[in-house]
């Protein structure tokens, strides 16, 4: 079944991109979209640096990651401890990209692109995320996280 | 049959129960909460048929799909082929369990995991994703679809 699976995803692997190129505006306060956008910087930073406490603070009290490869992070504990684990693997050069945000009060859905890059500055694997933020303590925090990488696996 | 009760542990008895344990109950109508529900059990029953225009036919006509291993799928038709690339690899028994529903006015995000059986009725995959759901023309229909595997790439 690993050979299907693998097969699934190099057929995914054929669908078209484009995600860039979104048409339709959603709703969203620019202040909202900017202050998403500031925290995905702040999230890069703490990768930089290698501060997993400084990436569960991003999140939001009772937040939820969901990893690829694992099960999901709940939890401020949990969570730094997952990031701990991607930066001993040797994340550091991350950027997230927002692609889309939609707000609801104080909930927000966030769809985005990521890149990480490898130690010479090469782009070494990509994709996109949704990220739920909701406000918390007046501040918009993480609080739903998922990702996948967009490269299909080898053959 | 080992290794499937060891997978079959692995859902249950981490991920769900996991999930399932978070405490707070988020803002929802059940009325949603059971057309999201049908709705996936009708995603489950297209992949059961092979129909993957019926798959199509459940997302909004701005829908966006994430897979991992390829970039988004856009739109009913990319969104059809790239699920009619899925049954052609042999995906055939797919449930999505709904975990959380929040819902906000005619949006709502489901976070939920998925198990994939094999021919034998054997778990052979499992992961979790996150749904943006948009009522369409009075139906729930999935707007944002991303999701990832649990199972640990093999060393």
């Amino acid at each position: 079944m690993a050979r299907s699976s693998r097969t699934v995803r190099l057929l995914f692997g054929t669908t078209l991109a484009g995600l860039v190129a979104f048409g339709a505006a959603p709703a969203q306060s620019q202040e909202t979209r900017a202050a998403i956008e500031a925290g995905n910087k702040q999230v890069s930073a703490a990768f930089a640096k290698g501060d997993a406490a400084a990436l569960a603070a991003l999140y939001t009290r009772t937040a939820e990651v969901f990893p690829p490869g694992g099960d999901v992070a709940k939890g401020k504990e949990a969570i730094q401890k997952m990031f701990q684990g991607a930066i001993d693997a040797g994340v550091k050069d991350l950027t997230l990209s927002t692609v889309e945000v939609e707000q609801h009060g104080d909930t927000a859905h966030e769809v985005g692109v990521w890149t990480m890059k490898g130690p010479d500055g090469a782009v070494v694997d990509h994709g996109k995320y949704i990220v739920v933020w909701k406000k918390e303590q007046g501040r918009w925090k993480l609080h739903r996280d998922i990702w996948n990488g967009s490269t299909p696996p080898k053959p």
